[in-house]
């Protein structure tokens, strides 16, 4: 039997993410958990981290576990995730002996390796955590692979639920692409939309000609939003994109169809720096709140006057990190191997 | 309202910083503390650090509470500081972002953050030190900055009084500048000085021309020694200095004046061996203990003869590295967010 | 009285040995052990570490302890051993200093740092874990240094004792060389011979020419193999060395006879391809099980075929480092600074 991970965040259901979040809000709040002394979490990052580590580490103490946190390059190496491959590179080690390994050392996983940006289909193939999916015989957590990123997903969630209602059907909310000096993954983005999608909200998606996401993703989300009462459409206008919105969420991200030709990317990237969300683009929404996942490059993403502005949400998102991952964690330690989902 | 830090040492003020090091010498002997269970402590290593973050590491745990370390690199990156400024650069996040959040996640934030060496006006506006002050709604310890390493100085100062006493007005303490092959920051001998300054201490400070502190710090330091009793004087003669002391304590450090022009400054430096303390030096002192923070370059700085023989201190300040930090997260978490230095 | 440590595992005797096996192995199956709260393993990674680092914290996490684990780099950095050195060269701290101060803040030690593969006769001397053995006042476990790799040896003991009873006196136990794209050390296989030769199995060697272990080495496994009813044979003959095996353990190293010239090693080496063990080398076996410590280089050391088949024991033995690591602390704790093997 598979045990049950957090992949992308619609695991739970549309239900399920709504109450994550309802009982991250009720954790913030001061509510007791149960703990879960001598469990383990093993997490290994295989790329840098602030907020998802220190939040992750936060939860696990507060549920009374242990955490062993593995950091890039000194504890965690470049690790091979092709089958059958003769392993005379760069890789010292196959995930194929790493993961069951460490598997036995906790009560669950979890990994954070971002996209490559080389190699379009690799990157949709979520080569290490599919690795990480096939090789553990206990749970998984996604700490940001290529695609996902289902702990800032459940975040926003929390913090949509928080100043918009528990019922978000039907309500306007906007991904905006940014600027940005670098060619950056698209798990944010599309996270965004899968978790908007679920909670049937109607999500407009703004972002330059040739800043698309992966159709196929796309694809998925406008149906996982009609099942729930809402909808998922793209502009090309940033300010039309904005017009409305309760919410507005920025990122930058590199287009799907620029693998391969990435230079070129960055030349027109080079020549959006209007793409930067101001005051200005602000007016359009309906005093909607500003979020980001963060890190964010303040002047080039967002202007101070957004960010520092008494909209701007993003450091209570990032707070609720800590308790939506309490919140997951603690559902998925109490099913005690048995589908957390159905509780 | 702000909350309580602890930035270069002189807040618990003279009869403070004696409390501390009078129950660090109580915990050292084996005395009870209270245990504050599911504090936590959020420590962000923006530099390598081998003993500081070890000791504080024991000194969270027993008191019962849970470390979160952020490694540099892997874990905490390079962070902007400059308020308004484009963020284009090297830096993937500001401060205004990651302190807020951070503190989030924790009871006790604490921060490395040493001096840039190039621009003697930013260094002494300790930066990323004030950010956090500034940004922070928990308690931030400074785990040295630009200016201070007051974690050093308490220890130093539990050092003092293990050795010779409570009171330490009027003792002969000298500070001495000692070679070494590369240009350092001054916020070890800043500390020595202030510590001593609040201990009410004759402190002499000999070094060569050129490698002067800050006379802003200097200055300071001899306002608050004569408040206290004691007093400062600068020679440029190590052995005149060394002459009836009872505690040397050696240091490399950069000159003040030496900012903008470090090559010549490494010149000079490499002419200046006969500074090394060696036993021949020690002997102009009244049978003086010999300190250094460590990590220390022997036979350059100090000779093995002297860091070795029987007066040296230096393993057991290092020790009293734990016991202090332990003494006062205990003083600011039993405050509870009073003021912990009126109690 | 120095402290008792646990540099190259023969330290409990063949019978302690056997009997942390036998411990390790009901710790596995649930057994309850004493906890040891408050106390303190430091553990100092000179080099990068998956399962060495996760298994202890997860043996230190277990018996209630807590860990503080520096990784190479950031926390820990190039370290002197040399005595009486001017040092003005690469390394900012001596061992001399850096050991007893750590020796302050916890209660046992660990430390990893592995061969330079540069000078023979500095790499015989152990040089950084005889540094420890030499300044610390706490007891001291070896995570692997340039000789030896107990805890691998105990997690192999564990091994055999599980698949083939707890007396190994004649069992035919096979070590064999095996391709790598890089020279590496040879503390792996110099301890699977000590901990075959203490077990009194009949250990046979096999290596192309050139790629001799120590013969200091060596000559010591084969005495302590005949004092507990065992033998110690080389061969150059993979299959010769296979046939009539029960166990199989493979590792590439670099030749002692090596030193000094590398280039011509590596070209040899890139000959050796054939050394690869596959299913076809594995039939000259008795059914015999497969081991390697990892990380291993699928392919290039060993045919999927063989580690993904049903007689690969390399994930059991990597999850034993959890209950043999347990069984060592456990029993080093419990004897409260005597010595631990006489109970």
């Amino acid at each position: 039997m598979k045990p049950y991970s957090f992949v992308d965040g619609s695991e739970p259901g549309a239900q399920g993410v709504r109450d994550l979040a309802l009982r991250a809000l009720e954790l913030r709040g001061g509510a007791k958990s149960e703990r879960f002394p001598d469990q383990r979490l093993i997490g290994v990052f295989l790329n840098p981290s602030l907020r998802t580590r220190t939040s992750l580490e936060c939860a696990v103490y507060d549920l009374g576990m242990h955490p062993i946190l593995l950091s890039p390059g000194a504890d965690a190496w470049k690790m091979e995730h092709r089958p059958g491959v003769v392993m005379d590179g760069d890789c010292p080690e196959h995930l194929a002996d790493a993961i069951p390994v460490l598997a036995e050392y906790g009560d669950v996983l979890a990994v954070r390796a971002f996209a490559g940006l080389r190699d379009a289909e690799e990157d949709r193939s979520d080569p290490v955590l599919a690795a990480f999916l096939k090789y553990s015989p206990i749970p998984v957590i996604n700490l940001e692979s290529a695609l996902w990123h289902p702990l800032q997903g459940l975040a926003d969630a929390a913090t949509w639920v928080s100043h918009l209602g528990e019922d978000l059907r039907g309500t306007p909310i906007t991904l905006t692409w940014a600027p940005h000096p670098k060619a950056l993954p698209a798990a944010v983005p599309n996270q965004v939309a899968l978790t908007a999608a679920l909670m049937g909200a109607n999500l407009t998606i703004a972002h330059p000609e040739g800043f698309d996401l992966d159709p196929l993703i796309l694809n998925r989300c406008a149906n996982v939003a009609t099942e729930n009462g809402g909808s998922v459409r793209v502009v090309h206008d940033q300010r039309e994109g904005i017009r409305g919105a309760r919410v507005v969420v920025a990122k930058s991200w590199s287009g799907f169809s620029g693998y391969g030709r990435r230079d070129e990317e960055a030349e027109h990237r080079a020549r959006l720096g209007d793409w930067t969300v101001t005051a200005s683009q602000m007016k359009m929404s309906e005093n909607a709140g500003f979020m980001h996942c963060l890190p964010v490059r303040r002047n080039v993403v967002v202007a101070d006057e957004v960010i520092d502005g008494p909209n701007s949400w993003t450091t209570e998102t990032a707070g609720l990190r800590r308790w939506t991952a309490m919140a997951l964690l603690e559902r998925m330690l109490a099913a005690r191997g048995e589908n957390p989902w159905n509780a």
